[in-house]
């Protein structure tokens, strides 16, 4: 046996301010994009076309934010949450400055919090990691916190414990507008939908429609492709001996699946903005289908801009039946079983 | 409940002469072109080397047609094909200038035909569909004809029948040779086989030996790449409630699936020029295993060329048996049930 | 019936010292790369990153070695083992100049021995295959051996046997060092780990822990993305009538999944420069879960570096569990039922 095998951190292993440099900085092409749209099948047209894009202000077709989330994410893994026994919760998420292909994303990560369960088993990891460019530059910043397990149960790991202030949602004014955006001459009909950000209302739902059924190879090629290493998805031997007897899917495939479907209602938003919270209420598995619903929890004004305004939204991805009846939670307030997720995010779209 | 999620036209919602820009311009990218690469294996050298295209004049290996032509027919589908029953033909496809990747590829479509049927539920629309690159040149020009369901089953939807003349073929005048095409270098080894155009006689058919078999992910992820957004390739839920009781494969991912066995006996057939028409004759389903089979319908010469011909071929694939009996229809001249695509096409081949 | 199609060379068709011009180069571009990635998830870091290959001196990140290996490999099998029993063995390997994406690489084999079986129905073919980039330059070079079916069961085939000399491990001096290549400020933490090869001792052991599970929709699109036509990876209706009644999984695939497992554990060797031999030791199939151990066989001092080494290692592939325990062959010398593949490899790792 070898020492030269990580077996990933433990919960004694973080302290507080620790910084950690991710391995695999990544160069991210229009190679990824490609597999990234067989994957999921999104249709906006920012993403699709150099030419669209160009005419929005853009100096390329932007790769889509949440592939951006899936390569930082992804790199964290190995480093947080390899022993992780759940993952628990994102908030205060930004996206900087877009990312085209070529660039190449490093990812980083800061320990801002550490709580010990009392079961002694077990304790909660709070992270903020950024992504930032070959430039330097911020390309997404959010904080996750995760359930990770101690390598020895029978001492405390960590004198007291430490709780991160995290923010509820992402305040306009913290929003990142690509530099040189320009909507005045936005194309509504090639984008596919004539909807503004003053047509949405406060309050209102919108079903999706569509059903996606996922197979094994596509939520593997996908976890691969972001170099996540949960052992979780891919290990079906080990999967046997778990609670569920399958491999699990890598919650951000849930959330890709529903953007992508969401485009049916939301087809001008045409960048994600913020990623305000998220839960993985229930997980997912090959051979089911997965339908996704929104709600607009807000709206806000972006200052000095008469182009473009942003959408808070609450977006459900729901499996083996369809959304229109807008399921969510239960009389008791607990998820709805079949709800797999319940995104909170800020969406930018013209005004 | 929203007005905002499109739910596709019905029979009542097409005009004669209506132009329809489609949604969602796309940029082909080399990406796209792997991605092809790995959900078919075609192995034509002038598509996959950049050595070899420049050699006959190109500026580099081009786009394959089938893909350009998935690219644009997915575009149509959430405008003419979303509320369809049956895709029934298609007839006089031209392909235009050759698309490189980083082309930008944009897709309209006219209204060409109507005809209700009589039971009252469903008519036939007729488009005429037209996909340009960045700089408006013409990459591919076809007509479908489909047959999409009414909204209202209980009144009449249009007054008139109105039906376009398609060609049956299209001429050997009309098909578009790649500007700066040269093939007098053309080398054959490297190409695979040493059959020219002069090789092929009208009435022969070849066995294309190869069998493949289709798995769930592979033509879900192709249709996806084609942004096509039929639901009944992805939704196992909804398919549950159909006919058969699984998804269906789209019926392109057939055609390219036999043009990439077909290599073996038409290596040197470098370019589509021409889609003369095609019948899906049976549904295909994942676990099928595709053969195909060829016969040279017709040969053409180009005039001004001794480097290049035309051969009109008809290429059929078939379901879990070989082609090498060439099965096509029964005594009463119906499809035989092992028969799935009954395609005509025009290949460009060196003479 | 026609001529036109190829059923593959068989036993007899092969002569001494006959040089082959492969079909179908190849520009290998970053959507392979991006494909190979979504496959097998390798996290190395001079691959991933263009930012973090030029500090190590090379131009952008190289193509993964493997990667290459296929797609050269692939171009053979028409003409060498398209008739195959059985791919016996690899020999003598050697990578050349770094391959990057928009580099073309073309084959070609020349049969170095023939050796017919005593039992008249097959016979070995040994071939040295040679992939070129599109200024010649060699990128790979290597021995197989493979047996191959005769056409005629009922007369001998050749007159005489001849056996090549294939050297058993490539010399250090026959390893090549990427011209420009610099690791004075390589850098450990974005790699993954801080083993050089000084960290390495001859006969140690390493698990490589986790394992992934093989989807059909994964190796044939592997397979068909290098444009390897072996019929026995894609054709259910065939493999029904043989001896496993499952399509066979391209050896190659089970390579480039040790390989990419291994990254916990050899992080740091960033190229492989040879083949020095390898063994399927059992046939793999879909639903395979792969596990990957390494033992370090060898170690070389690069002449005239001080920065990089060489360590040569056997790389082993366990299916359905863990290698944990390093098993490799019975009593008897015979493989372990569990072990799929018995891989010697060298790979250069920064001192």
């Amino acid at each position: 046996m070898t020492s030269k095998t990580s077996q990933g951190n433990f919960f004694e292993d973080f302290r507080i301010g620790q910084e950690i440099r991710h391995a695999t900085p990544r160069t991210i092409t229009s190679g990824d994009v490609a597999l990234y749209n067989g994957l999921y099948g999104p249709r906006f047209a920012a993403q699709s076309s150099d030419e669209f894009a160009r005419a929005m202000g853009y100096r390329a077709a932007p790769v889509d934010d949440l592939l951006v989330f899936h390569m930082v994410f992804g790199k964290t893994v190995p480093d947080v949450s390899l022993n992780a026994v759940a993952n628990l919760g994102y908030a205060g998420g930004v996206f900087g400055v877009p990312v085209y292909p070529g660039d190449t994303v490093s990812t980083t990560s800061i320990v801002t919090g550490l709580k010990e369960n009392s079961n002694g088993k077990t304790g909660v990891v709070y992270v903020n990691s950024t992504g930032r460019n070959q430039r330097g530059e911020m390309v997404i910043d959010y904080s996750r916190w995760v359930m990770v397990r101690k390598r020895d149960e029978t001492r405390p790991a960590h004198d007291e414990t430490v709780l991160p202030e995290l923010a509820h949602g992402v305040a306009a004014d913290a929003l990142h507008v690509p530099v040189g955006l320009d909507l005045l001459s936005y194309d509504f009909d090639l984008a596919g939908a004539p909807h503004r950000w003053g047509d949405y209302q406060v309050g209102e739902k919108i079903d999706h429609v569509d059903g996606m059924t996922i197979e094994e190879a596509e939520h593997q090629m996908a976890t691969r492709l972001y170099q996540n290493t949960a052992r979780v998805h891919f290990d079906q031997v080990a999967a046997m001996q778990g609670r569920f007897g399958k491999r699990l899917i890598y919650g951000g495939h849930i959330i890709s699946l529903a953007r992508a479907l969401s485009f049916n209602g939301l087809a001008n938003g045409f960048r994600i903005a913020a990623i305000n919270g998220g839960t993985h209420a229930n997980p997912a598995f090959a051979g089911d289908t997965i339908f996704a619903w929104s709600e607009v929890l807000d709206k806000y004004e972006i200052a000095g801009r008469h182009d473009v305004g942003a959408l808070r939204l609450r977006l459900v991805a729901v499996r083996d039946r369809q959304g229109n009846d807008f399921p969510l939670r239960d009389a008791e307030g607990k998820y709805d079983s079949a709800v797999l997720l319940d995104f909170d995010y800020t969406l930018l779209i013209p005004r």
